[in-house]
């Protein structure tokens, strides 16, 4: 199986309303509720795939209770989270209908106990032993230190279980540092990583850090990416307009499969590309049109880059 | 006891971040839950008064759980809500730091089934049998006939128990002509009832479409009331300001507990304008600040009406 890690699961909340208008009161029209966290979001696109996978992380209160109740009601994922004290965070994603503009609200998370973070890092070393790879994924809640991910990484690596790393700031910073087979910053995080906006010298910057292959996910521009074993850009083939939440979640998605898969580089980019354009065409946000993935696979453009400098 | 009815119970949930930006993300800062509902906010301040009081309404879901965990917490104050198979709502209160404005998101509340409706008739009408006044509080959830509070009022005049309706539109309109012995409309509630935006002549309006007595909330203007004792308006000593969350409901309580205390009008009127200025001032919405509500009390004005037209 496929182990994804959200150390901050959420209970993912979208209000719709007619118009969002500041300092007034709305009528929310509409109220969906999912089990969130970026490593939550890519276990459900991996299921979806055909792959077994395993959920783990830290949940708790009745926010958790929820994202538990809706996880088993999700075909092919396996729901390995550890129950803390602290309440699973709230995010609130408010859909204005006039414009279709989303405001995001973010909850902090739950103060994690030093005993409940170092019973995660038992259960974690135990689930590697089943796991073909594993998947980091988001933001760490309050309490959880900031090397965390360092150590989840060098973890993994001594189990001989091939990692990827997808968090920002200081997390990522750290994470990479400890060796991780793949990172897949957004242009934001890589920037922020290696002090630059050019994304290829960047890339090739993040690779110097550490990480073995580094995927850049630069939005509606496709992903760059600077492996061992090449160079590639991928793009897809036309701008699609739609919801671009869940985009990069599916992106790791699609390059988790193509890893326990062993498919060659160009086509696990292939595949994460068209996963990607095909969650923000989907109508609701984090899911992927599957006929539109179908149809987009085959029109992917990947391209081989000359080495720079 | 008295018992306070709230059909659709909430869990307010108040949110604190730097700004509120229309399409952007939002760190939230500091996330408050309560329970709410108008009919709780009310048992809440009368149970602060020392009175005894008994909640009921419907509740459900792990938002529902919620909402009964944190009133366990609450001393004075029986839980007698029913469960019901739909989840209790939530409302977000956004409030931004930068500006002190807070922006509402109200969801609508769990669908009704006709069978729960009926089983809370009956709840209700053993209730009926220990309650020296009863309030009818806010909105129905969907499901709920808009007669409900008409049939309600109804219920508690052959128990001959005192009945307070505090709520607008269609199921005020309806309630009011089943002829209760109070309703404390809002402006704009007194307004829609009555077509007429003059407090005084929209207030007798209302008591001639079957209401006992009227005290209209006019906000940081006061109370106006007619009675079959008199008319009076009740005005605080200043304009005071904070966040008027909840201010009504204090009102009504202060009502409610004269009525129960069998006060002469002006003194009602007089811990209801200092109950509900004394909210505004408190750091917690929802909550009064008690000292200045023993300040206040000796300082608001009360002032009889003559007779118009």
């Amino acid at each position: 199986m496929i182990l994804t890690v959200t150390l901050n699961t959420a209970l993912d909340i979208t209000y719709r309303v007619r118009a969002l208008l500041p300092h007034a009161s709305h009528r929310v029209s509409e109220v969906v509720e999912r089990p969130g966290g970026k490593g939550v979001n890519v276990a459900r696109v991996l299921a979806a795939l055909g792959h077994e996978v395993t959920v783990t992380g830290f949940t708790g209160g009745g926010t958790g209770r929820a994202v538990r109740e809706r996880l088993r009601d999700t075909p092919g994922v396996v729901d390995a989270l550890l129950p803390v004290a602290g309440a699973t965070r709230r995010t609130v994603a408010v859909v204005d209908e006039r414009t279709g503009d989303t405001t995001q609200l973010n909850e902090p998370g739950p103060q994690i106990a030093p005993v409940e973070w170092t019973a995660f890092q038992e259960a974690y070393a135990d689930l590697l032993g089943g796991a073909s790879a594993v998947a980091l994924c988001g933001s760490l809640p309050p309490g959880v230190p900031v090397g965390a991910y360092a150590g989840l990484v060098r973890t993994a690596r001594a189990a001989g279980v091939p990692v990827l790393l997808d968090t920002g700031g200081e997390p990522l910073r750290r994470g990479v540092a400890a060796r991780p087979d793949i990172v897949k910053p957004n242009a934001g995080e890589l920037a922020e990583l290696t002090g630059s906006h050019e994304p290829s010298r960047a890339t090739q910057d993040a690779r110097r850090r550490g990480a073995r292959a580094v995927v850049a996910s630069l939005g509606a521009e496709g992903l760059v990416a600077h492996t061992p074993e090449g160079r590639w850009r991928a793009v897809p083939p036309a701008r699609v307009h739609g919801n671009p939440t869940g985009a990069g979640d599916s992106a790791v998605a699609g390059l988790l499969s193509g890893l326990v898969e062993h498919l060659p580089w160009p086509e696990r980019l292939c595949r994460a590309v068209a996963l990607s354009a095909a969650t923000v065409l989907a109508p609701t946000a984090g899911e992927f049109d599957r006929i539109a993935y179908e149809e987009l696979r085959g029109r992917v453009t990947v391209a081989g880059e000359t080495t720079a400098a």
